[in-house]
């Protein structure tokens, strides 16, 4: 199932960009919850297009409907179908693209692989997928934070070259406070400031988000193929445009010696705990108690408002300049993304661990 | 099912350091391929300790057996069992890490999710793990040489800081011609010097090895979750001792235009291609023909012969000196394990494009 | 994911009775398939209630939605989405059965494994859930019936100890000739009234319904767990009121001698085949050419328009009887839904004997 | 992976009949439960052959080796790969069998599925596949005792037309009483007798096994595809030579109407029960704390000590008359595989059950 995230709390999406509608659902998650509609949409206001100038100006209410799996308010255990219906459909900014493959996006490969492919606002390619991540991630943010006071915070860290600071304060206002979701005013300034820059220019930009989880319990995560930092890596270079990912260290650790980088243990009242968190809260692909963050690398946008060299369906060269509306930076819009993968594995493993390591004791 | 890799070429490894064997499964092999134990024992010889003085002294002979699935030569397309008996076995050297964590190790995590762990050559944790990995990416290396001469090549870029240059040429002949398998020569030199350096410290060091996959075909990847290089992502950080993968222009990426960094289509003698490969050979998670290549980050050996700060299984604060023979870089026995794991990755992806996209043609 | 059949064409049913609506995702169809609404909503119209007077009487219009994977007219290869709404609400007809529990129903064990129910119309276990499995086996029937003319055709073989005869003709026009969907029209005629005697008093009646697939490939099916019967096999148990299955000579081939049961091969005009079939088509879990033949028992309707014996959610006995409308005996709906579940089945199997046994040969 | 079975107790086999060993990797198990070789073997040492006169002679001590996934004495959660041997190679018995297809065997389905095939003793298709079911199956019987008192029982019901009574007393003694696991004595003597008889004529029997869970949860099984019934409808279809399954009131239930067939609730000293139980246990596939209970037909054994009309591999007709030792009644033989089955299941569907509606409160 090639549209299927987790293990036990899973999620599938379904949908093009232009096509009836997005959606995802929802299987295994714990019944009795009690969710709403409201608190959903609050998360995928944060990914929505047009919440300021420095995103696709492009008007999409998203607004989510639950049609099954919640009764009375409460989840019942069946499966959560969640779905936004698609608006704003403006096929003419697609016909070139239909004909042309737009240089380092899905257009060359869907066709190649599929021979047949949704061209419209890039059909199944469209960051409208990710809706149904961030409405699921919701709902997984939910259970995490009753249930253990789970906290997960991502935040853009640099834009192209410009990062903010590492020992900036960091917490969810701050991060809301701007267009940009940086929660260092001044950087995130700066990062605005790019951004304009190059949308001016019809160019776009990348850069790194990083992530942090919080009071996560200790024991999360699998021994080997399933590694809690294996499973965190393979959910956020399953998100558009992502090149890479590193916790902890990363690989700046690899400059230093294991003397260097090494975490002691300590006794911390009572808990075992570590002095220095190189190791990004896991150990062995099993959290630690630590928190944990990571890094992941956004390429800059692929459609641009620029004409680029290209070839057409037939093989012709020909060139392209992009119509439509895009986002000259995907990373402020990606940031709830990105979370909502961390809380989607954060949660999978914690159902995991207590299926095999908790329910008997002998 | 923690311990399996791969959807329709899987592999389950099982075994601890210390036990009885270490061995693996794999599941869904094509048949009448022609393999021998001899083949696979190649690439194991590879990752085996005691090649050279800059790893491990341990004396693995890891002879691996053929328990099941080939006949008269050829695969049967039931399950190939394989393992490797364990030999050289030194308990006492483990009787101090029985009762101490070893900082950024996986003992305490493992105790911790599992309340009861074997901590002789750390167990389940042991990087003996590995050698089912191995052995089942020989033979899905066999498979994808014979079919399209899939070449998957992987190489240490970079110890600590000491780094080959970009332009240097790379073949396995190259790469096999020193201890530390860089195929730079003169860089190679000086990377062994670093590594002996700091093993007469007690000391470890970490660095970046990289892969690339040359001839796959276009359309591997699912557009999605599974997209080629969350899948490439996900096995190289479900190897021990990794903190960070990136494909293509990965973290350095972010730091150009999307202009400057997207890869114009060209029509290069009939065929599309990329004038330039910045993607690394993925476009929408979909391998579009061009030479796939990727770098994981290798955290420093955690297990140090000098004294570090920990606590014991009582969460007493105390000191640890590890015993035992321990590989002072992990790299250089890495770098087939890196291979296999891409190996695995490509060939699953194959067959899963295979199965739905090639099968009916309508 | 407990919601979710199949391995490579898999589907993902969600929905509750009375909810906002019933659905499914097809993950993995293969792409060009030409497909529309109104063929996938001939096959929803046989389990349509309403349908005679010996079915429920409930008007449910089931018109179906493809809301996604599907583009000018052709299938895409990414998630197919369908759903049909779900009308003609009463919330009065069950506001016992929130309190009561209907005895041999789904009630009780809903309430005790979740904690938490949806009650109206059965909730997730009413039938209205098959409508997904109806829907995604049309594509697989098409898929199918296009490229390899495999025919999967089921009937009402008996209703309580009303039989047809073993040599009866059966053809698609002779099934749906009558209201049972029994191909022998005078045997049809006595289930009917049998089915309209025992509605007249309130009750229900059960009985067996036979499904044969022929033209399937040689080769489908797993030697060991996922045989082509076992999958078959949980494919109808997952059905609701299904109590039995056999495939072949199945129970009463039991009491044959070897010597007696088996088919002996023979080389008919070039073709390996065998002279009698009490394989059922199958033969060390692989199909062998021969008409694959299998019987499905389902127990009398639970939900009866008569006073029973239960108890109440507190543990009080009481009586109920239901209301609302409910299909005095199965069977005739359930015959799409057989057929629909065994192409599932026979798709699924034929995807995954080609990924592993057809793309490589060496 | 077609050789694996169960979610989170998953159990992968390998092996051929005459290949190197045969063997299981236990894949999830719970930490910490004690567990040693012997207990296993005890399990084992029922399926064995030569136990008795009506079993095949074959000399197989089948002693298991735990390679992993122990230490100590008891199990760490990681996994657990246990192995026999073959021996007693008599490849010379199967020189016919590798040019002539076996009538109603898997011979020719092997054949034409993988296109090469181990035809000693049968390769994969040997019942000897059977031992890593069985010693897995000990590994879940012991903890579903452990921790809930679920006792999972198997017996002989019927062989060929031979049926024991219905209101025969069980009891494991009773079962172990008699070489065909019949715990009716006076059938059990009337079986042996039948199978001596065909066996002397060269000739074979199948007959009923059924199978008693007592003590399970109410709870466990999943709505809709993971139904508990249609788990283990699965799980014994996959057993060789099974052709039909039925649970509670099975195929005869359907002879009833639903008055006469429901299970009327009722308070029994506080809890609630049902006063029958021809739901056999399952209600909308979930448990419902009754006694769990269901029946698998075996066919009688292909492999005949007469000569039978066949085809050899390049489709010319002949006769073949097998040699080697075989069982004239798979039945004695299967009991314990059955139950091991059955318990897998139970396991996994009770871990399943905890992850997602046990682990949270709200």
């Amino acid at each position: 199932m090639p549209n299927t995230f987790g293990k036990l709390f899973s999620i599938s999406t379904w949908g093009e960009s232009h096509g009836g509608a997005v959606g995802v659902v929802v299987d295994g998650c714990p019944p009795n919850l009690p969710i709403t509609a409201e608190e959903i949409q609050v998360e995928l206001d944060r990914r929505r297009p047009g919440q300021s100038d420095i995103v696709t100006p492009r008007k999409e209410a998203d607004q989510v409907q639950i049609m099954s799996g919640v009764y009375e308010g409460r989840t019942t255990g069946t499966p959560i179908s969640m779905f936004v219906f698609n608006k704003d459909h403006r096929p003419e900014a697609y016909s070139e693209m239909k004909e042309k493959f737009r240089p380092s996006h899905a257009d060359y490969t869907y066709q190649t692989k599929f021979g047949h492919r949704d061209p419209e606002g890039g059909g199944r390619s469209s960051a409208r997928e990710t809706i149904g991540r961030v409405a699921a991630g919701a709902i997984a943010k939910k259970i995490l934070g009753l249930s253990a006071g789970v906290e997960t915070i991502a935040f853009v860290k640099r834009v192209q070259d410009i990062e903010m600071p590492d020992d900036a304060a960091i917490s969810t206002e701050l991060i809301e406070a701007n267009a940009v979701r940086c929660p260092h005013a001044e950087t995130a300034e700066k990062m605005i400031e790019r951004i304009r820059e190059v949308r001016g220019e019809g160019d776009s930009v990348g850069g790194v988000i990083e992530c942090r989880i919080r009071n996560l319990p200790v024991g999360l995560g699998e021994p080997v193929f399933d590694r809690f930092e294996a499973d965190l890596a393979k959910a956020m270079l399953s998100l558009p445009a992502t090149k890479g990912f590193e916790i902890g260290s990363g690989f700046s650790g690899t400059l230093l010696t294991g003397s260097q980088h090494n975490d002691p243990f300590e006794n911390r009242e009572g808990a075992i705990r570590t002095k220095t968190n190189r190791s990004g809260g896991v150990q062995g692909g099993i959290t630690n108690g630590e928190e944990v963050y990571f890094r992941v690398a956004f390429k800059p946008t692929a459609t641009l408002m620029q004409s680029q060299a290209t070839v057409d369906v037939d093989g012709n060269e020909t060139e392209l300049k992009a119509r439509g509306r895009h986002d000259p930076c995907v990373l402020p819009r990606a940031v709830p993304i990105v979370a909502a993968m961390a809380n989607l594995v954060a949660l999978d493993h914690w159902m995991r661990q207590h299926a095999q390591n908790r329910l008997f004791t002998f």
